[in-house]
C-alpha cells in the first residue's frame, strides 16, 4: 500500500448500473419515459445560441426557476433547481439535517437516501413497510432529526394521500420533512399545496419521469422561501454553478407544453393498468402502483430467474437481490404498447 | 426562531457574484473567453438528438472521456469529467483528504480551496505568498495531509514551471499533490507529463477558460489510474448521473478543433501583452500574468475607486476586498481589442 492511499475515502466499491446500449433492446429497468420530451425542447436546442456558451450561466437560474413558479402558483424564492433530483435531495439532506437525533425514512424506499445520510454523517433509523408495504404513519409520531418519505414510494409505487401526508405532518413540527415526488404526476397530487400551511416541508420533483427528460438533469423543490434560502445558501457556499445554459433553456420548453405533458402522461398509465392486468394473468401479484412502473411478483418463478430470461431477450428489467424483504420482486418500468406485448410473450412463454 | 431552524447548516450568507446582463457592458470580471465556441459546437448543438433526453446520461461519460484521452494520450481510465472544475476539486477534496494533518495551499489562491476543506471538515495550513506574490516552496516541505497548488494561481497569474512542480512532488511523495490547471492554455505548461512519474499528482483542467464554454459547465482530472479509480467510486456512491447529454456530446467538439483553439489562445495572449504595456504606461504595475487575466495595481488610485468608477461606465472588472494583501488590486480578465482600449480609455480619462 503506497502511503497517500490511506488517506483516500472509503466507499463501497462501485458496482455499475446496466445501461445496455444495443438497438434492438427493451429498456424497462431505470423508469424513463418511453415518449421524447416535448416538441418545442427540439426547437428551443435548434436556436440556442452557442455563443453564449463563453459566459457563465445565470447562478440563480432564473428563467428555470421563473418557470417552475409559474407552473406551480408559487413565488420564485419558493423554488430551487438542482442537477436532477438527486442534486436536490442530496442538498436538502446536508442543509437541513445537522441534528443528533436520527432522521427516519421506510426500510424499503429510495436507495439514495440512506447513501446521503452516511455521507453527511446524519444518523437515522429506517422504520419498517408494514406486510403490504405501506408506511406505517405511527412510526412517525416521535421525536427525529427530520423525516423523508418518497410517494408514491419506490420501489413499491404505493402511493398515500395527502391526508397521511399532512398527518405526519402534525406530528412532525419541529423538523423538516421532506416529500420525494418523483413520480407523482403518474396519478398522485402534489403536496405542493400544502407548502403554505406547513413552513417545514419540502416537496421534491424531477424532470427525469414524466417530463421526458432524464438525460438533461433537471431536478427541483418547492417549499417555504425560508427553506429554499438555507438551501441556496448552502448551495452558493461551495458550488455557485451547477446549473448549464442548455438545461435553463430547454427546461422551461419542457415545462410550457401542457397539452403534451398530460397526454403523454395518460397513455402511460394507461399502458400501467393493462401491464398489471395481463401480469396478473400470468401469475403475478402487483402493487396498486401510481408510478411509472409495476412491482410484481411471481406466484412460482423466482425474479433472478425471470430477469436473466428476460435479458437473454434483450428486454431489460430491475430486481433487489440484497433485499430480503423484496428480493423476489421486479420493477417494471411502463414502456410502449409495443414493448409491453413483448414482455407479455417473453413471460408467457416462460411461466406457461 | 421555528424549532426546526435550529437544525440548519450554518454557512457564510450568501453575496451574490456580480453577474450584470446589460447589452452594452463589457464583463471583464470573471475570467470568460471573450471569443465563441469552436464551430462545431454549433453544429452538434443543431443536429443534437433530442429524442435521446428521455433516457439517462451514460454515467461513465464515455465520448467525453475518450475525446479527452484521445487529445492529452492519456488511458481512459485515467480522465474524469465532472460539472466545472469546482465540481471535481471538490470530489477530489473529499476523496483524498482524508487525514488528521493539515492540507497545505497558499494563502492567495483560488478562494473555494478553503470552502470545500470546510465543507468536509479538512483541516487545512495557508502559507504566505512571498512579497512578489511567489509561491515559497519550503513551506511544502513538510508533512502534510495534501498540497494544493493553482499554476498558474488566481487571482496573482504567476506560472510555475515544471521543475517547480516536480520539487513539491519530489517532497510530498506520501500524499496527493493537486495541480489546478484552470488557466495553464494561456501560457503556460501542463504538469500533465508527470502523472506517469508521480502516481500521487492529480492534474485538474476546464472547458471554462480556453475552451470558451463556461456555459456548459464541464471540467475535468488527469492522473494515475487508482486516483481516477478512488474519484469514480465516490461520485457514483452518491450521485452517479451529473454530466448531462448536452455537455457529453458537444464537449467532444470543442475538444477536436485544435486550429481553432489555437488561435483564440494566441489572440488572447498578445491581448494580455498588449493589456500589460498599456497599463503601465497609466501607472499600473501588473504581476507577469499566464491566464487570461491582469492582476494589476495602482501607483495612486486606489482598487475600490476605480472600479466603481468603471462600473459607472458599464465596465466590470473584479477586485478582492476581503483580502489586505491584495485588496488595492483588480483582476481584469482579457477581452476582445475593442473592449481593452475602452477600458485603457476609461482609466487614462480618471487617471491622468
Amino acid at each position: 500500500m503506497r502511503a497517500w492511499e490511506k488517506n483516500f475515502r472509503k466507499v463501497e466499491p462501485y458496482v455499475p448500473g446496466e445501461q445496455p446500449k444495443l438497438d434492438t433492446m427493451i429498456k424497462l429497468n431505470t423508469n424513463e419515459n418511453p415518449y421524447p420530451p416535448a416538441p418545442g425542447v427540439l426547437q428551443a436546442m435548434k436556436e440556442f445560441d452557442v455563443d453564449k456558451l463563453r459566459l457563465y450561466p445565470d447562478d440563480k437560474s432564473d428563467i428555470l426557476v421563473g418557470a417552475l413558479a409559474d407552473y406551480y402558483q408559487v413565488d420564485k424564492n419558493q423554488v430551487f433547481v438542482g442537477v436532477g433530483s438527486d442534486d436536490v435531495l442530496g442538498m436538502a439532506f446536508l442543509s437541513f439535517f445537522n441534528s443528533d437525533k436520527p432522521i427516519l425514512f421506510p426500510d424499503i424506499t429510495y436507495s439514495f437516501y440512506q447513501v446521503w445520510a452516511n455521507l453527511y454523517k446524519i444518523p437515522y433509523e429506517t422504520p419498517a413497510l408494514d406486510d403490504s408495504f405501506r408506511i406505517k404513519k405511527e412510526d412517525y409520531y416521535k421525536e427525529s432529526g427530520g423525516v423523508v418519505l418518497a410517494n408514491p414510494n419506490a420501489p413499491t409505487g404505493i402511493y398515500e394521500d395527502l391526508t397521511f401526508i399532512e398527518d405526519i405532518l402534525q406530528h412532525n413540527q419541529d423538523v423538516i420533512v421532506i416529500v420525494d415526488e418523483a413520480y407523482v404526476d403518474f396519478g398522485g397530487k402534489s403536496a405542493i399545496e400544502l407548502i403554505d400551511r406547513y413552513e417545514n416541508l419540502l416537496v421534491v420533483q424531477t424532470f427525469s419521469k414524466a417530463r421526458s427528460m432524464a438525460g438533461m438533469r433537471i431536478g427541483y423543490c418547492i417549499g417555504n422561501k425560508d427553506l429554499i434560502k438555507v438551501i441556496n445558501d448552502v448551495k452558493y457556499s461551495y458550488n455557485s454553478y451547477t446549473m448549464n445554459q442548455t438545461s435553463l433553456y430547454i427546461g422551461v420548453e419542457a415545462v410550457k407544453d401542457e397539452a403534451y405533458f398530460r397526454e403523454n402522461l395518460a397513455k402511460i398509465m394507461e399502458e400501467r393498468e393493462r401491464t398489471i392486468v395481463e401480469l396478473k394473468k400470468l401469475g403475478f401479484t402487483c402493487t396498486d402502483s401510481k408510478t411509472n412502473f409495476v412491482f410484481a411478483k411471481h406466484k412460482t418463478a423466482p425474479a433472478a430467474e425471470l430477469l436473466e430470461m428476460l435479458r437473454e431477450q434483450n428486454i431489460f428489467v430491475r430486481n433487489f437481490a440484497s433485499n430480503p424483504r423484496i428480493s423476489n420482486y421486479l420493477r417494471i418500468t411502463v414502456g410502449t404498447r409495443e414493448e409491453m406485448d413483448s414482455l407479455f410473450t417473453a413471460i408467457r412463454e416462460y411461466v406457461m
